[in-house]
């Protein structure tokens, strides 16, 4: 049995990352942002919905880039400060949050080198939706911290450690066990005899 | 240190959905997305790139409308079932699966009712970025099980138990522990004198 629960927005989980940004100025700026995800093959985007009152919705659209950072379970306390407080109101909250940027080598943006993988972004697109626009980045250079690697060399997602959002609860998560490989666990059932 | 990997969409993690769509004729047919997320408030809106080769694709823009069903970690072997055959090559993959269907009720779309999660979704926008298109769509109503309830009423999602993915090694996973209560784990830093 379900329960209707009305127009809701339930997509389950989403990750937490960090918008960033240079302010006019040149002042690197970071939202945090649930509301990401991967959205082309080719050309390689991400994009990302941002409410139109924000900061970081103004300096998209000068600068044309922006990095999306992937923080740690443990900056969790760092990133939901970073999402709760504007860059209007207080310009130095990445330093107030202890967390270093750098210029991004191929794009007007910062990255925000305490996440282990940091995403360069070129503005490609924009959809005005309603509260909120679809900015689409291409990915032109993706950083991943070293120690995210086996010693196999095969990037490992426990290694990174994201952080997760759960708009249902309004909580940050780890993520959990491994669960099965993907275009490989479902190939019994493709062969099985009706 | 961080190692330069070239233009790579490493959004982690990503939520693993069903795309539920009626294909011509009434079949109904899912397909495995990670490329979704929630990307508008006001109003209500969920966002799935879609390839252009996909009969989901056609089906969209037929029918105006899909549905997002999150599926709990019990799924894992038919969801990715769903992601490797095509609905035009197998129209009853859903069947096969074991996947059980019902008509929404306010959008021309299937639920896929085995899932704790079902969103009614109605076509409001779209975006073609490259290889694949950015369907928006206007959440109507969400569908969520009795068993996803808390004894005090809450929403719980690891109730849920949501199939998470994570594009950096193909791989399913679940949910892991709770880390932080967002909008709140942060006040401490707003609060702190430099």
């Amino acid at each position: 049995m379900k329960r209707k629960l009305g127009p809701k927005t339930l997509v389950h989980p989403l990750p937490a990352v960090l918008v960033g940004t240079y302010s006019e100025g040149g002042t690197p700026n970071a939202m945090t942002a649930a509301w990401c995800s991967t959205c082309c093959m080719d050309p390689p985007c991400v994009g990302v919905a941002v409410r139109r009152e924000r900061l970081t919705r103004v300096n998209i659209e000068r600068t044309r880039a922006f990095t999306v950072n992937i923080p740690s379970t443990s900056l969790a306390a760092k990133v939901d400060y970073i999402g709760i407080v504007s860059g209007r109101d207080q310009a130095d909250k990445l330093d107030r949050a202890g967390m270093r940027t750098e210029r991004a080598g191929l794009v007007d943006a910062p990255l925000v080198v305490d996440c282990p993988v940091c995403l360069e972004c070129s503005l490609k697109d924009r959809l005005a939706i309603g509260s909120h626009t679809w900015f689409v980045g291409e990915v032109l250079e993706a950083h991943v911290d070293e120690q995210a690697f086996t010693s196999a060399g095969d990037l490992d997602p426990k290694l990174i450690d994201p952080l997760v959002y759960c708009s249902s609860d309004h909580c940050y998560y780890g993520l959990g066990a491994r669960v099965a490989r993907a275009f490989s666990a479902g190939k019994k059932l493709s062969r099985s005899p009706r």
